[in-house]
């Protein structure tokens, strides 16, 4: 028991997948009302990713997404290898994904994508400081950068070329920064 | 073949897992370079979720999660029911969850949740004319329902209460519409 209020205490873990990316778990659990119950549960590394500002744009990629049938503008994300330091994973994978490379890159927030069946955690950084270079996406990796304005990232918004949880609340946040100066809430 | 660019054919889909929320498979699948790799894909219904305002207070929930194994401040959300209307979903979550019924939904924005391995799309409404009532929660739900302030939301996502991404993106979009008079991008 952790202590926390409806907690719901695990009798039971089925393992079910254990897979490249993600694991699956199954959990029979105990409800506060005593009945019993069950909770599928995603088990993710983890992920980091980067609103990259350079002269007043945003640096996305585009790439084919398998789980959804076709190809998204997002942000350069990726998931974190096993003890990496995120900001260090950050900046990797903004090198990787576009050739940008950045001295430094400052946390916005963390969030949990799919609290309902996943513990999948997203680390979203913000770097402004940036120096162009060649991009070396992995192996199994395709995808093409791009520099965007705020309003092209509406526009791809409003078009569904953009539309995933952590490009929308980078472009939020960028757009937060424009009015207030800061990027986080 | 969808004509997208650095498209993944599929190979052969391997069944891995089918549940009551969430179901599992395997892609094996042909990459643009002729190389073959494999895709973790797990389906999701899709959810909606609700900024409910009241009174300049955002109505929240807090719930335990068990892929998180703690407890959570985020805003009313549950997943679609078979051939449910969006915004009647929405309407009928925050009713459930809150006690607080809506004249109408408004569409903030649509986004894939963790485009990387799962379909789940999640439909963010905004309702700013609320009447109170009584929740009735599902059997197996369990949560205390609380009005709170934007200052007070952002002490919770400094404290980590809120870290979600639905509920984060939803304090964005309120703080755009103080600011500007709209809550979408």
């Amino acid at each position: 028991m952790s202590g926390y209020k409806y907690e719901e205490v695990t009798i039971k873990t089925e393992p079910v997948f254990k897979g490249k990316v993600i694991s699956l778990q199954v959990e029979h659990v105990k409800l506060p009302n005593g009945e019993t119950a069950t909770r599928e549960v995603v088990k993710h590394p983890g992920a980091v990713a980067v609103l990259a500002i350079h002269d007043n744009k945003m640096i996305v990629v585009e790439q084919y997404r398998k789980a959804l049938g076709r190809s998204q503008v997002e942000i350069p994300a990726g998931k974190l290898e096993p003890g990496e330091d995120q900001t260090e994973a950050a900046k990797r994978e903004l090198e990787e994904e576009t050739g940008y490379s950045c001295g430094e890159v400052r946390l916005i927030s963390s969030f949990y994508t799919s609290p309902g069946f996943a513990d999948e955690i997203l680390h979203l950084y913000v770097a402004d400081t940036l120096t162009a270079g060649t991009a070396k996406p992995d192996e199994d990796e395709f995808l093409d950068c791009e520099a965007i304005t705020l309003d092209t990232a509406k526009q791809y918004i409003k078009e569904g070329r953009i539309s995933d949880a952590k490009t929308i609340a980078a472009v939020y946040a960028w757009q937060l920064h424009l009015l207030t100066g800061s990027y986080t809430l």
